[in-house]
């Protein structure tokens, strides 16, 4: 298995009235990764935040920007993430026919390029991209809205992409209900970088959530080892 | 020529990283409304804000939330943004054939309903739905991006719609580009509500500027009288 | 004004598990039209019945089948609604931007050709059709559903409709809300054909319902002559 | 091999003026389910009925109402489907990407959820929805219109899939050119739940068609085991 | 009257197989401008040819290209026509809610800019862009085919346009059946500009059918002026 | 290994003012077939020819057209396309929900069919097709324009597709930045069709290029078999 272990907090469970001071937050509380959840109210049923307000929290953190566009097309808009300060850029496999060009397209501006799937997409999907991607997310509730039950059927496409990634140098993230309960698993699945919205932002106590994931996850990894 | 003049400032102009101290900083300043522009990447090519952030905003000022949605189809997110707290609901006559039915939605949640125009659509789309809109909007710019230049092919259309608009309680705003230099020739066309948005944020003296525009408009509608 | 009174019960009023049963009850009744409300759960947000069922209704009755097509696009459908023994093909101008193509195409069907208007379209949309339009439709009420209340909005649409046909051989007809209450203003604001749903099926006294619709049709007619 | 043989006539093969009196015979005539075939004129070319349809057919039989909906998205209109009365509603893996939350939508009505394939499409998209489905069909023509041939090459998609169910309590349903000379392939193939067309209403002897399938059909079956 | 006669064949009524010849050709025979029908088979059921094409023929004559965009949407594409070697863009007022801004875009290329509506559309679409216009273009058939019949319901239109224009220095130009019998109509209802297709290619005498055009052109201008 | 080597010159890198010419000038260097790139503007972006051009090159070659449609949708192409002339004509797997449907179209016109995938499309798209597909075309670079280097993930790809085909009588053929350096690898890997654009046409000597392809391909050949 490789890859570290990588917290990455979904700035949807912060306040939107005071981003910038809840991303200072998080990073503080030692986060690895920002994560950004991007919906245009049409690949989902939701509308959260464009490239303008990932531009205005660009000064607020030097950590990673882990962004994940829930848009289709998506290809319109890779340009406006990448400079807005996006570090890593993660499309979906499902918003349309040329995911191979998308990725190009992310690379072509100097960043890291993600995959994701939806929960019923099959992994097959990657296996002709895996020398393109530096990640790939498996979301573990359907995309759009945060509060959702990990679904457990995941598992064993975690489990398979692990497999598929074998010693290539591929972060493989997890998104949807990673909390306290669900992490040993997806980390003993395959899993090394954590999405987690209520999961850091409940209670306030983001420092003690994150160091919570991280010892949970790093126990979960030994054991799998 | 009826109603008062309305100061309302968008928030795409604002930090989008401290959303709720800006907005706590317009109504200090003496703004009227809090405008706020929905953008899905789709009907306009810009993605900005969803219904989450406006519900962040919502404790941050009692003024109205005057809502520009620049979204196609709309009817699916005019509940979230009621919910969400907003007063007044702006849809785009041209996000689809129905928009008698989209105003009837607004309205059944108890909110204000709007309707506002591209530049290049004609006054005759809002000839039967008079009967049931709050406000009219008139895009002086193309909806999508700050910063663009005022359109003058504007101010006759708003003269036309003043003239539609009578006796009625309707309020008819202007977007776009409106600044020292144009206010006048809005408010003396017949528009009352003036959506600003450098034109209220730049030079961080949100006061001064409002207060500017205000005194312009006030002295361009008795001119006008 | 031209045209005589024609009462044209909608079958989305009737009992679907026994259409052909209730278009012969109708028939009998005395209706003069038989109108048949299709939708494709994409044009309006409802999916009622297709070119099929029109097929198997056909054989119930000799009278003029009346088919409102909310359906968009329109034109890959219009030969199977032809070739099911429609009469008259009416179609929306908001179903896209060849409306003088989809026109032509009924009419190479040898059916006749009708246009419909949602309550917020101007009539100009109509200007340049009326040379091969036999049936303008003036929707009171949102396309979509039964049971809404009529819109008095479209009053004025119905007389500015009926200046612009002049002597032309067109059907000015309404559907929405037509029922004992509003059959007089429509009339006399120029109608002569009256879709209705409830108005006709209520209580079941099919007979008795057109009797009355009609007669206060012709009331209403002769007092604005 | 789980799962009783089931015999599902589609009332697309039925008299649509006479829809309540055909679900009545193929009751009386023996049948299991009654397969409604919804088309919406944009998955596939051609428009059949709509949710009021189901309503009005759901006093004539107390047999379980098995709803195939071929139409994209599907998410809107599975509430009025489950409320009009289906017991099983199936939707296509290729309407959207987000199977899984559509799934989780019929359940959430309390009703049985299934999934089907275009004849093309592979069952590796069945992969991560076993655990949530009751039903799965394999479309054996495309989907669109009655009397196509059936498609051969769906049989051994037919016996992968029944590999995938393993000891699951779901039921393999087929539709597409299933008669006397099918049957017994596609029940030896592993499926245990028969559509059937014009091979049950052909020449009016529902009961001795339904007999005849079902006597073939658990000949085959037991052959196979 | 402003502007002078201008004869613009078209080149789909040209042999694809030799374009460049063809547009030397019809060049020679002494056309003012050369006419290109783009079509991309969605926003009309028809595709032609691309920019590539536009920028294989341009050494082919410095006579200005005047390409009609039959396209939507329409934005995407101008920059590629532009830098092919386009003169003149012209864009469909109903390829989008968006109008005005496609024509700033064509402008900011150094190109003039053309609006067209199809026979349906009224002309109150191109009252706000009238200062940003360099050429109207009415279309008096269907947009998609060549060979159809000249809509005299489209001579009214050209006549209400011609007034809207008044002295601003704009083309107003007309497309569809085009021919010595239709010409001295078009001409005398104000349109300047002539696309011909079959007018200008039929029976191969180029030069006789350009002279014809423009002699009858003339004299129709003559006499209504 | 089945299959002649077939050398099959885009004619995307031919001169769209003269393609008659061109076409006849690959033919006498000896290609097998004429490679069409159909595109919409839509499916890919870019827009280059449709059927009209494909009708207008046939007189110039009997060699076999080989028309590879980049459009979606592509059911109502593709009589158009088969009546102009194509011999083989190829449609996306990721074009719509009904490849199936599409691949009989094709054959009822008496046409051959072919399969394509983009470069991440998995190769599983295929299996319950392959009964009724001649070709099948691994695109070796994201469809859309001329120019793109040569994808080596597709390799792994045609080895599996090979491996998938067997006996059948299907083509394998490939597109994208095949040239001297890469002929060998592709043909290697089992693909026997080679699509060619700057390889065939550039420096002018069409025969020298085909046979150099052609006598790298056949050594390959020898030396995989």
């Amino acid at each position: 298995m490789t890859g570290e272990i990588i917290i990455a907090p979904s700035i949807l469970s912060a306040d939107f009235a005071k981003l910038g001071e809840d991303v200072r937050a998080i990073d503080e509380a030692g986060c690895d990764w920002i994560h950004v959840d991007v919906m245009d109210g049409h690949f989902v049923p939701n509308i959260t935040i464009g490239p303008d307000v990932v531009k205005a929290l660009r000064p607020h953190s030097p950590k990673p920007f882990d962004v994940h566009l829930m848009i289709a097309p998506c290809d319109p808009y890779i340009e406006a993430f990448a400079k807005a300060g996006s570090d890593i850029i993660t499309v979906h496999a499902e918003s349309g026919p040329h995911l191979d060009r998308s990725l190009q397209l992310i690379k072509s501006f100097g960043k890291k390029a993600g995959v994701t799937l939806t929960p019923s997409t099959h992994e097959s999907a990657l296996e002709y991209v895996l020398d393109k991607v530096d990640l790939i997310l498996v979301m573990t509730v359907n995309p759009g809205f945060g509060g959702q039950a990990f679904l457990t059927s995941q598992l064993e496409k975690i489990r398979n992409i692990r497999a598929m990634i074998g010693d290539r140098p591929i972060d493989l993230e997890v998104d949807g209900g990673v909390n306290a309960d669900t992490v040993a698993d997806v980390v003993k699945a395959g899993a090394n970088a954590l999405v987690a919205g209520s999961g850091v932002f409940k209670g306030g106590d983001y420092k003690g959530n994150i160091e919570g994931l991280r010892t949970r996850a790093e126990a979960a990894r030994k054991e799998a080892a």
